[in-house]
């Protein structure tokens, strides 16, 4: 026979796997609605002009670009060799693309959702509050946990106003969905003005801000000591990084550590504003439940991402090995200015429904199993044409009160039929065969419990098997 | 402000959009379910070898193909390029798509289905009943209710077995689903075979079968002159076409024409296996009530993908001007041997989900309008931080009860949060100001009936909004 295979990084969802990311999709989206977000989709391909704005070169690489396709690829194509002609350099990537391919997959939810908002601003009330559930790509390199294709859940609030309570309804969201799905979680929360306080304060010139930042993100991943090589090799100076370093360290409670950077934001005006935002949102969650999570300031908490601007945040597992985010956010009130848009504020939270999967499936949080998943509650036996016009008028009433049930689809040898409701865990067997006819009765067969019973009507039945 | 464009054919779906789609999903899905489909989700992106192996030639230009990316393409662009030098012939879009791009977006749900068949059929169980919902994306020309991106909603039945039970499931599903939807429809069956019979007896030849289905799919859409045309083109005599043509022309209910056709058919074997199937499933739904459902035999239905094997059938919606299909579906016994697995019998449906949408909307038949969407069903006006805090305790047990609700995230001018109530459709505003901490009372407005009242507890208060 052939064999088959699916793209590097891509995956097919079993049965099984497929209802379980569904319990997980349809729970999150439910919390968002108790929130009062709107649902909005958008589409899965985006002109590259549009992505571009955001992303700028790091999606060079890392975008599924489109392939454009009939008639006009042979003009392209011929026009890309004359260029070819006229540089005689055929080895820039960039020519290539700009001729081949003018559309790509999105690479997230918020370009898009920007993209969204630029054009229908007439029609659109704000604040607007909107989540959003769609598949995402990137062509990365696959890695345990991360998919070239993969679901993002992202809720994100955009204001004509700044108010930190969209922070705050974002944290008791996100508290509000892990205690429905009883994963307990750790929020590291931190602020970009805080970071840039401790730059300044430390002497880290600002033209290395975004390589201090995108360097200090993957601190959790590479290490200590790789984090320090990677700084000094940008023109860091040993001096800043052993200072920041020891400011990182620094431990206590909330209260503690307040206190000791308030005296050293002393002369910073950026690090100020940070730490009377985070002292807000601790103030303020203090006095507001939080049921399935800890709050934790983490001062060296940075995003890769650079178009933050104030609160951001990274959610983990409490039960965790290694620092695996299932999920995270910040506030972005500049973002919409690249768009073309002033005046506008935003900030967002996304969830990876593959990591929160990952995390579930480890503390065995999901109710379905292999051992009791199945794809109804009972089977109909098939003794043939004339039982099965009889066992329609069960069928349908069952299926009406909303009770899953299937026929088995060919009259074939009985123990056939039994072996396949234990195979998918099937728990009623229902048999109607000519005697069952004559009597007016149901013979119902529980497997687990090999219990056979008889009912004179579907509501008996009905009571028994619920 | 700059503008943005989404690509052609693709959309964006509006919050209002977005939530009667999920409703008809949600519907649909509950549907699968009830009838004992598994569930099943596939990667969106697919090798194009395995999507050549059932479509052919005809997916050229119809699939979005990925461009490969990264520094593999220098190499494929290189290849390309000698290959051109080689064969002087650059206008051959054969040889650039298959140097650049070796994976495309998925054009159905069908393919993907099987090839995953194939890749677990040791992990299966036959009979396989799977439902799959999900976008598959199309390089046609957009026109009225067709996109370039669109989501299928698939249920099939995969079986070692061949069994006619399996079209009446799938007959009842239908009539199920749109029962539940509320929308009355057609179903228009006819058989391959009988199709292969009337061909048979009118004389046209083997070779030009495919022909023959392909235009005849199009009737409806081009209408006889052009069908008469493009057949003559194809090589059928006038002869044959008038022949069948008068034949499409019986008149009178199924029992009539089925005489008439079971004398056309004494020497037609296959025209009587088509016959004989057809009738099975007449007699047999004549004992199985169907709701919504009237089941025609259009003895002129073909479906243009010729990998059907039997019964055939496509779903009409009953107030209908033109001839739009809403859904279709039938018999593939031989497209498992395709891709290399003998002795499979296959039989689906497929719902496009837009054209649906489009029909209920026509209808009228979504609860949900712009008249009374609304994102919560109660909003609580902020009237600053200390009103904030004590609010917080009532927006929590709400929430708990599923109850949507949401805070006006800043405290601004009141009138300017009314506002956001009235344009959002919000039906409850809370006021909790200091008098109301104070006497500890909960003053909720009835925004629609402009109805003020006020509350000593949560439960009181959620008994009245109920």
């Amino acid at each position: 026979m052939m064999k088959y295979f699916i793209p590097k990084g891509t995956r097919d969802f079993s049965p099984i796997e497929t209802y379980n990311r569904n319990f997980l999709i349809k729970t999150i989206k439910k919390c968002f609605k108790i929130f009062g977000f709107y649902p909005l989709e958008t589409t899965s391909i985006e002109n590259i002009s549009t992505l571009n704005k955001k992303y700028g070169e790091e999606i060079e690489y890392l975008i599924f670009r489109i392939l454009n396709s009939g008639n006009s690829l042979n003009k392209e194509i011929l026009n890309f060799l004359k260029e070819i002609n006229k540089s005689k350099n055929i080895i820039d990537n960039n020519i290539i693309y700009n001729f081949l391919s003018k559309k790509a997959l999105r690479y997230d939810l918020t370009v898009p959702f920007i993209r969204y908002i630029i054009m229908n601003k007439d029609k659109i009330f704000f604040p607007f509050k909107r989540y959003q559930i769609q598949p995402v790509w990137r062509s990365e390199n696959p890695q345990k946990g991360r998919f070239r294709e993969f679901y993002q859940s992202d809720a994100d609030i955009v204001s004509t106003s700044y108010s930190l309570w969209d922070e705050i309804e974002l944290i008791k969201l996100c508290d509000f969905i892990f205690t429905e799905l009883n994963l307990s979680i750790t929020i590291f929360i931190n602020h970009i003005y805080i970071l840039k306080g401790l730059v300044e304060i430390v002497g880290i010139k600002n033209n290395l801000w975004k390589n201090f930042i995108t360097i200090l993100d993957k601190w959790k991943k590479i290490g200590e000591d790789e984090v320090k090589k990677e700084m000094l090799n940008k023109g860091i100076t040993l001096k800043s990084f052993n200072s920041i370093r020891s400011l990182f360290s620094i431990e206590g409670d909330f209260k503690n550590k307040k206190k000791f950077f308030e005296k050293k934001f002393k002369f910073s005006d950026k690090g100020k504003i940070g730490l009377n935002e985070i002292n807000f949102i601790y103030k303020s969650i203090k006095n507001i439940s939080l049921y399935k999570t800890k709050l934790k300031w983490d001062i060296s908490l940075a995003r890769g991402i650079n178009y933050y601007t104030g609160i951001i945040w990274e959610i983990i597992p409490k039960k965790c090995d290694d620092y695996n985010s299932i999920g995270g956010g910040g506030r972005y009130d500049k973002l919409m200015g690249l768009f073309g848009m002033k005046n506008i504020y935003g900030t967002g939270i996304s969830f990876g429904l593959d990591r929160i999967y990952l995390a579930m499936e480890k503390e065995k949080l999901f109710k379905i199993n292999k051992h009791n998943f199945s794809p109804s509650k009972i089977i109909f036996i098939n003794f043939g044409y004339k039982e099965v016009l009889y066992s329609y008028k069960l069928l349908d009433t069952l299926r009406k009160k909303g009770i899953s049930a299937q026929l088995y689809p060919s009259y074939s040898d009985i123990n056939k039929q039994f072996k396949y409701a234990y195979d998918n865990n099937i728990p009623f067997v229902i048999i109607i065969g000519e005697k069952e006819i004559k009597s007016n009765k149901i013979k119902v067969k529980d497997i687990k419990n090999k219990i056979e019973r008889e009912y004179n009507n579907v509501n008996d039945l009905i009571n028994y098997i619920k």
